[in-house]
């Protein structure tokens, strides 16, 4: 069984990360979105298990003492984190996972997981991101603050990436990234077993 | 002005590199496929200045002579090489520019352009290869036994190459191959320009 690819996906709050996800799983049932460990409070319509496996900071701490997370963040305050049962067992099924993580936390995949496939979303412009922020209206003035700063810390991590996709829309962008999944099972370097089957004839 | 990709596409004969690439174009005006000199006859349709462009061995020799070739090689008893002025020219203007060319020409190819991606073209099975070469029916027993033994040399230049492209139908085949040049424009060591617009902010 060859296994699958584990592909991460990080960009700036507000860049449009959870709307092409859910657009991507639509078009393709070949990837599967990995489910984080968050202690961060439920928006409107999130459900436990689907979205995240929402947490009190008791039960993330303990999570973390049992090294039961691949990784994890502390972000604004919160939480964040990646349970590593589920990610390795869909692996090893040959199953496509997703993270959407943050810059830091894609670094540590990278160690962990050294073929894995980093992608970077960006907006359009710097302004455009500043104007989906306020129109998600879910964070107020001085959040909205802080994390256009945290973008721009992030912008500094972008070459780390081996991809950038560019959210102009959620359509072209979903299938961009489509394509890099696709191009990336095509790797030479991930198919030595196919290599094989033609140099032994 | 962003340089377009230089794309090097092979495979052994009879894999289907001719009707992947007719598709290909039929599906993307985004690139286009050099077009190359030889001394090879023209087959049946088959156009000059389009398909070839079709030269005596003097004319190529004088070609070779003026270092007017970006790579050249001699295959059974013929010359093929590639017009360095037209694929530089192209690149500049930022067209996508395909190269179907032998094992040693690719290699040729990536010293020449270490940013070239290197496409092989595999067939399902050896045996459907074999197949696919007989149903041509362009060459006689002893050709198609020569470019058997030929396709199990070029199998050993597989693992230089950066994808593999599995010519299930050409259909398939031809939408992954637009799918590698569509990710790897998305690289992010392709993009730099782009990132320091964001680190600039």
């Amino acid at each position: 069984m060859k296994p699958g690819l584990l592909i991460v996906v990080s960009g700036p709050a507000g860049v449009g990360k959870g709307s092409i996800m859910k657009r991507v799983r639509e078009l393709s049932s070949e990837v599967i979105l990995s489910v984080s460990a968050t202690t961060r409070k439920p928006r409107p319509g999130e459900v436990d298990g689907v979205n995240y496996f929402f947490k009190t900071r008791d039960e993330f701490e303990e999570m973390i003492a049992q090294n039961s997370l691949i990784e994890w963040v502390e972000y604004c305050g919160n939480y964040y984190g990646t349970p590593k049962d589920f990610v390795c067992s869909e692996l090893e099924k040959g199953h496509n996972v997703i993270l959407e993580i943050d810059v830091e936390g894609s670094l540590n995949i990278r160690e962990l997981f050294p073929d894995a496939v980093l992608c970077f979303i960006l907006p359009p412009t710097y302004a455009e991101l500043e104007k989906r922020l306020r129109e998600r209206k879910t964070e107020d003035e001085t959040t909205i603050a802080r994390r256009l700063s945290r973008a721009r810390e992030e912008f500094e991590y972008i070459s780390r990436y081996d991809y950038i996709v560019l959210n102009d829309t959620i359509e072209e962008a979903s299938q961009e990234f489509l394509c890099i999944v696709q191009a990336e099972k095509m790797r030479t370097t991930r198919n030595q077993e196919l290599i094989n089957s033609f140099r032994n004839i």
